[in-house]
């Protein structure tokens, strides 16, 4: 929870005229979004999200987000869609920062994921990955396999602060995953952060995703792993079938898995949860105390890959039979 | 900017339910509200501003603030008006908390006020102090002459750490405000903390007052000399007195001050800036260093106060001439 930029009434009536939105009605600082400033903004012509984008985001790679939610939008998947201005730009700067206008997105997220919710994200996962399809843009995963040994190497030296077996865990890990990681696997746009809070449902029919500050060109069924991690565990960290076959039958109903896929998951998912618990306990041993969002413990991560170690197939995870 | 209680989808729904508001279509946390969590909520029926009183707030007060928006709102005052469930009721329980659902007002505070500003907001309070009358509650000023000595000595052992000159500063003015405070006031009901974040406008036109939870019984005069102090100082800390002028010929254009409301002015004005000086050392002094909350300086409330010693009449707020 955060407004880490103050914007002021005459800044921001003036940013908003040139989208051609009509009359500014109020601005409202929002407490979400851990990375950048939010606000809810009414005009007399509907309600927006505005993002002012803080230090943590990289300029250079706003052309793709915002872009990419146009590019999804126009393929019909349900996402915040950039609003342009009357040049067609939809990056402005407002208050010295990268600034982007955004429709608003009606629903909330669910707090207690039932297997039909996890049928129903799993669905708009494989849509969402038909509908990046002929995007031109492309952003390497900087927090996929290549990346994950330096930022390791970051924190190695206090790793023992959060865990004593964690340096042996983590080094005995990336050791697996760059011997056997998958290659070839189909390629294509993955949103690569389909946690439930970016997920908007209302009255349990999925209303969109948001939040595309993750996506990148990766391996489509690397997304799947992903959200394995992020739907299908129970608060005991106990992987729940039900959820985990819900989810890939939904994917699957939109977009089918190839052979390779479907032999990959374990490792991928091996691979989500390493890359989870590597920013986590990056995080965790480098937040200021008096930070305003306080760090998500790393340890889940340990409890969820230690899961993943002992996966034999696709099988484990709900999914059985071939396609 | 807080959000001191977080609050579920599933506990949100159940609790909008009993207000007959429609299908619930999305709630964000709000980075407003020192004292209170405020969540805008949307419904099919409209948007509402959902606040959910913290530890702070004196429960047994607030059947008096929300009966107070009711009645303002009932005799033609723009402000935030409480919703009411299907048994009548405006204040219900959620997460734990008292809770409210209050209508939510378009517009936005003005950063840089000008004398035309003022002229509405002096003429908006003078509505809102004919509107309180017959207002069947009360509450004292906790906040009043007989609470300002007990609150210095809660922090005057410290006040040094503030300025070296503070402690006689505020014990030479308790003396004579004691001394001097006005009696037989004309009395009503009082806003109390009119500041400019507290009073919306759309296109340079008032469009509503918000945040009641000072508002109580007292002198009307007083009032008017806490937005003295707030509107009508640049931010070198000088008078404006085309502010000053602008704000009292905008209050009278409403409701005309007595003799005895104008002899007072001066006092009521050293007091009101007693007041602010009085909270803002405390709270500088007990805000925990990591606290969402940043503390404001109290000094500028000194400089207020030497300013207000100065005055010898309200002609040098900007008001001549008889009533």
């Amino acid at each position: 929870m955060a407004v880490y930029t103050e914007v002021s009434d005459d800044e921001l009536a003036s940013f908003i005229a040139s989208y051609g939105l009509g009359q500014l009605l109020s601005f409202k600082g929002i407490a979400e979004g851990v990375e950048n400033t939010n606000y809810i903004v009414h005009t007399s012509k509907g309600t927006f999200i505005l993002t002012l984008y803080e230090k943590r985001v990289e300029v250079a790679d706003l052309p793709f987000y915002l872009g990419l939610m146009d590019h999804l939008a126009a393929h019909g998947l349900s996402c915040p869609t950039p609003v342009h201005d009357a040049a067609g730009r939809a990056l402005g700067t407002l208050a010295g920062r990268p600034a982007a206008l955004v429709t608003f997105l009606e629903g909330f997220w669910v707090r207690h994921p039932t297997a039909a919710h996890c049928a129903a994200v799993g669905r708009a996962m494989a849509e969402m990955h038909l509908g990046g399809d002929g995007f031109a843009l492309r952003r390497e995963n900087a927090l996929g396999l290549s990346g994950w040994r330096p930022l390791y190497e970051r924190f190695s030296a206090r790793a023992s602060e959060i865990d004593p077996d964690l340096s042996a865990l983590i080094e005995g890990e990336l050791n697996h995953l760059e011997a056997s990681w998958p290659q070839n696997l189909p390629q294509g746009i993955i949103h690569a952060d389909l946690f439930p809070d970016n997920v908007f449902f209302l009255d349990d029919k999925l209303s969109g995703l948001i939040d595309f500050y993750f996506a990148c060109n990766d391996a489509l069924a690397y997304d799947i792993a992903v959200s394995l991690n992020a739907w299908c565990f129970e608060k005991d960290l106990s992987f729940n079938i039900t959820k985990g076959r819900a989810f890939l039958r939904g994917y699957e109903a939109v977009r089918k898995l190839t052979p390779a896929e479907r032999d990959a998951m374990p490792t991928l998912a091996r691979g989500a949860a390493m890359r989870f618990l590597l920013t986590r306990a990056y995080d965790w041993l480098h937040t200021p105390k008096d930070a305003l969002v306080s760090p998500k413990n790393p340890i889940e991560y340990v409890r969820r890959l230690r899961f993943h170690q002992g996966v034999r197939s696709i099988a484990d995870y709900g999914l059985n039979g071939a396609s």
